[in-house]
């Protein structure tokens, strides 16, 4: 604990010692909202779009939207709900039964001192506009972070329910990390090196993929060095924590009996109900990661549905024609396979993708827990690497392979698998709308909905030049995009 | 599993060959909406009521809407979390030690093929046009389910997120009728008896009462020969899966032992663990039924809380003066009783009916559970039969007694139980708005929020004749109603 | 089980004897609403205002508003999802193996017991309008409590969701005093006690609290003796339960055994279990308490975020000075104790406050659980006194302390502890908003948004004169906050 104590020490000091107070930006005097504006207000707020109002008049509904925040602050607590106690007791059914207690200590741990950081200077530096490697100070101890949404990451929830919604994501993946070196370290040691991880690995990565202006920000950062789409974390939570999960458990080396003696899960109950948890939480993980409840929303709902249940079945599919019967650890372990892979695809695929991205989920996870780990003979205890890098890796490049502007209509022309690098944006085809729907202030060019024209300009056409998202939009995509197949 | 594999593969290669590919409907171009029609469109998501701009305009949000949204996918998650891991502790817990893992792999397996199943076609048997007796195939793997709302089941939440709550109802059924035959089934058989069981049974009923065109689908249907109404699926969910268990445990027969050695259930910690959730749970069930986050809703949730108190409140009544003392599993078993019963009832009844039908619920499941059990022999183990047949039963009849407009503003003359068949509906009293309220498009003679006539017209008047239904109605309704009895 | 049903006869007699029916109140036919009062309706639920219309014309959208519905009934699932099944596992870990089905039982029968008396008079006696010390009859059997808005409370949920959601908090609170006479008593002495309790002390307190009119209410009572503000329970949920349960130990006396025999949790993995369910559900308890889906609801998420993982935090942090490692029970007490104690305040602290009181609450009740406990000698079998009534009040008087109206723009000029009872309004500083945002009508000197004013008159100046709580004012008001600390 005394290392921990330190390292939080010198990073509050560094962290106070380039703190600067800027004096509130005294913003221009705005005029009153027509009747027109306010409910082209309303009506952004339907449709996740920025307001109206923005730039040209004082809005009369500043704050979030109320059913965008209700669905955020649900998924807030769904994706708490996976660590505290889901990962916990999926982790802890696993291990043997002398162990188990240090894993809930880990879980709980880690949401305790990720949780201070994150108010330090983690959100700071993960999501603050700073270079595209890593973020600035300005949000620091949440200042800033107020009632007022953060037009760069989502129009329509408050920026402190952005950036609580967020920590939920940086507990949860040093917690899966903790599964390939469970039953070896120390909770001190579990501690100390996930304070190093974050600054070292999960700050700068999530502000690259996530981040305003980010190295690898594919959908809102034009400028990007490596175009990569990430709905939910596939990336920044899956490979993170999976890759991570394998070099660790090699600088850690085995446990004592590995291979020679059999080390059985102590309770497959607690496991499977550890799965349950983590099924129903991670509806808040994908779905929530929207920043609002709409469409694109309610498609990585249905993607994450179907793909777990794929998983499931694939996993078990496979167990069952080489060893003759599915075990519950195989279910298990197929639908959490399912739900990690179809993480950064969900809000971008469609029903079918998504079903298919589950049945190759469960096979290649599989063999990597079964066959990989048995050729190699690294000690991955709980399979992170396994489910996790692998399922997170084959989950980013399919990302690539099925995304389609018939499940979630931004300009995707770039099909590619993201993470190749290669440029995949001209003027024309880049992402008008990112997957948090954010945009600081309109851009010239694409005002969303038009105030300043007469109200008779025609909807239908305005709606391909904007960043309005219509249902009927995507329902016209889906049926050209069907009858193409 | 081989069964099943080949179960699989007969039902898509029939599907494929009967599908064919519809061209897209080439809609009429509309004109653009007035600032009353947009404003009457934002109304009609407040009172969860028929688009204004509906066939008259385009509307200006043409998806879902934010707040219903919102409930619809934590209502959806509640409820696959009601069986994963809920139904999964609730029954592992009281089976004997050895079949814990069996009940739990169970739950799983048939939540992975389930949705493997309805995406197939499942969702499009049941809830697509067809024949009153069974849906079409025009969903099949949910083609045309997009982010557009569809109008016959919910007018202010995507398609696909009805698809996805309707399928969580399709898991739960025949997990729940597992516990008549727990710890004699084997897993294959058991996988293969629920995908025959779910074309033969559930897609069949469920498309009856609930599918639009339904032979007893008593709200939406006025030509429906039997005109059935069941809010949460007292008859498709609880009657289905309890009658079903009935039948399979007199089929398979007792288990080895049965009535000469003492069978106790393992972990009443699981029992109840797991009762908690199945309550939790409960109200994305009954709650979620009204596809919208409206009073509807908020009229079942406050049922859905009585019936299981008053259920908990009376099992262990009868319990505490036949032996004694309460049980915990009496408490469990209670409970989940009332929950049951209020079912088909929530969306319909006061809150003094809900107590009552709790308090009918827990006596009589106790005398299923126990003298009924003992008299007739058959080894129902967890009883499926006592708990959600008798009690399915019971409440889909007490619906019929305690169902008023007070609770719910359908014009709901039709108050004997719904299942005798009686015709219940002249023109002037059939009811003019489903429990989903959802209608494909305006019926020319109830307009719903008349956009057309002139602004000056009287709300008051309108009300009675529309199908919105506002609350200042719903106490007026509640008021007359308590004044009279 | 006797004297519990004698009792509720009793107060069923009572009850019938003392109610009358009232004639439904005959309103004044009101005009319809113009463009402009419509789109203020709709904007005053973005606000979570009063409507324009109140008292002016009718509403069109007189009923719930979907967003704040949502929220709240996710609410009320997750606060009884705190009950059952998470306080009996947090509690039935912490017993020896032989009690743990007792304290199940005694959760479970607290749900029933409660929610039945809670719908006979409980919640009319709580919220009903009466004396100051105690509620009136009116809303016996929850009559007159539908889907219309109860002003007082709440404006833009159904009165029967603020009914349930109230409940949920009835019945946590007897079953957290369970926990210092757990191993102790009877089930039947347990359940006549909390009936007697609930009479004596919760609907009493409450009412006082948070009943318009109470006498304690300091926040929608002008004329309130002492002016407490207490967002969430910290006074009415923790304070009570807690010194009751040291009240009840000191009485029921201790333990056969206590303090000569060890009398370990016989399971930390149900604790742990617990802890992970008491946190995620105390999202509904504390940001449910908004009554909305608003800025203060985010706020209270985001300080029970914050408290808790620093309660965790520091609980181990001292635990680990004084006896060189953490424990898991100390990271489970530490959160839980952090919750308690952000509860009062949750709604009216900054991010920083609510670290600064999060780490004064694990580090408090520590030294409470151990060392206070150890010298006087009680047995409080689970810490309820140590956890729940030192944080509770502890919280209680920092909420004084750090009340900001940053975080909440309530005038707050009562930064003094409530409960000091010091006199703290005077004309102009008092109150301008409750915590549930709820007036009956709108007072002629403070008229909401004027809807009678010319639409050119200025939002800004507006604001500040009104019950409206925008987000620019918000940030204003932190930044000029931040400025001067």
């Amino acid at each position: 604990m005394k290392p921990l104590g330190l390292a939080l020490f010198v990073s509050i000091g560094f962290l106070l010692s380039s703190m600067t107070l800027r004096a509130a930006d005294a913003p221009a005097p705005l005029p009153q909202p027509s009747v027109e504006q306010r409910l082209a207000d309303i009506e952004a707020y339907f449709n996740n779009t920025a307001r109206a109002t923005d730039g040209h008049a004082v809005s009369r509904i500043p704050g979030g939207g109320p059913g965008h925040s209700a669905w955020m602050m649900t998924s807030s607590a769904l994706v708490l709900f996976m660590t505290l106690p889901g990962l916990a007791l999926f982790y802890g059914g696993l291990v043997r039964r002398k162990n188990v207690l240090s894993v809930l200590a880990q879980c709980l741990g880690l949401a305790a001192v990720v949780t201070i950081l994150w108010w330090l200077c983690g959100y700071s530096l993960t999501y603050a506009r700073g270079s595209p490697f890593i973020g600035g100070w300005s949000f620091a101890f949440l200042r800033q972070v107020g009632a007022a949404p953060n037009g760069d990451y989502a129009q329509w929830i408050p920026h402190s329910l952005f950036a609580i919604y967020q920590l939920m994501f940086a507990i949860i993946t040093p917690a899966l990390t903790v599964g390939a070196i469970a039953e070896r370290m120390k909770f001190r040691a579990v501690m100390f090196f996930s304070v190093i991880w974050m600054f070292v690995v999960y700050f700068p990565i999530a502000h690259r993929v996530w981040g305003t202006g980010g190295w690898m920000n594919g959908l809102a950062n034009p400028a990007a060095g490596i175009k990569a789409i990430d709905f939910a974390g596939g990336l920044v939570v899956h490979m993170t924590s999976g890759w991570s999960a394998l070099v660790l458990c090699l600088v850690v080396g085995k446990r004592h009996g590995h291979g020679r003696e059999p080390m059985p899960p102590h309770s497959m109950v607690l496991c499977m109900t550890g799965t349950g948890m983590l099924w129903a939480g991670w509806y808040g993980f994908n779905a929530g990661s929207a920043a609002a409840a709409d469409g694109v929303a309610v498609n990585a709902f249905v993607a994450t549905t179907l793909s777990a249940a794929a998983g499931c079945f694939s996993w078990s599919a496979v167990e069952y024609f080489r060893r003759g019967k599915p075990s519950v650890l195989g279910l298990c372990s197929g639908a959490v396979a399912g739900l990690a892979t179809i993480t950064p695809a969900s809000g971008f695929v469609t029903a079918g993708s998504a079903v298919l991205i589950g049945l190759a989920a469960g096979a290649a996870t599989y063999f990597a827990c079964n066959n990989l780990k048995a050729r190699f003979g690294y000690d991955d205890s709980l399979d992170t690497f396994g489910v996790h890098a692998v399922g997170g890796t084959l989950g980013t490049i399919l990302t690539g392979v099925f995304a389609t502007a018939a499940a979630n209509p931004i300009s995707l022309r770039a099909q590619l698998p993201a993470w190749w690098g290669r440029p995949c944006g001209s003027s024309k085809s880049r992402p008008r709308r990112s997957c948090w729907s954010g945009r600081r202030r309109p851009r010239p060019e694409s005002p969303g909905w038009s105030v300043s024209r007469p109200a008779d300009c025609a909807w239908q056409a305005t709606t391909r030049r904007s960043v309005s998202i219509s249902p009927s939009t995507a329902k016209k995509a889906t049926s050209s995009n069907e009858l193409k197949r």
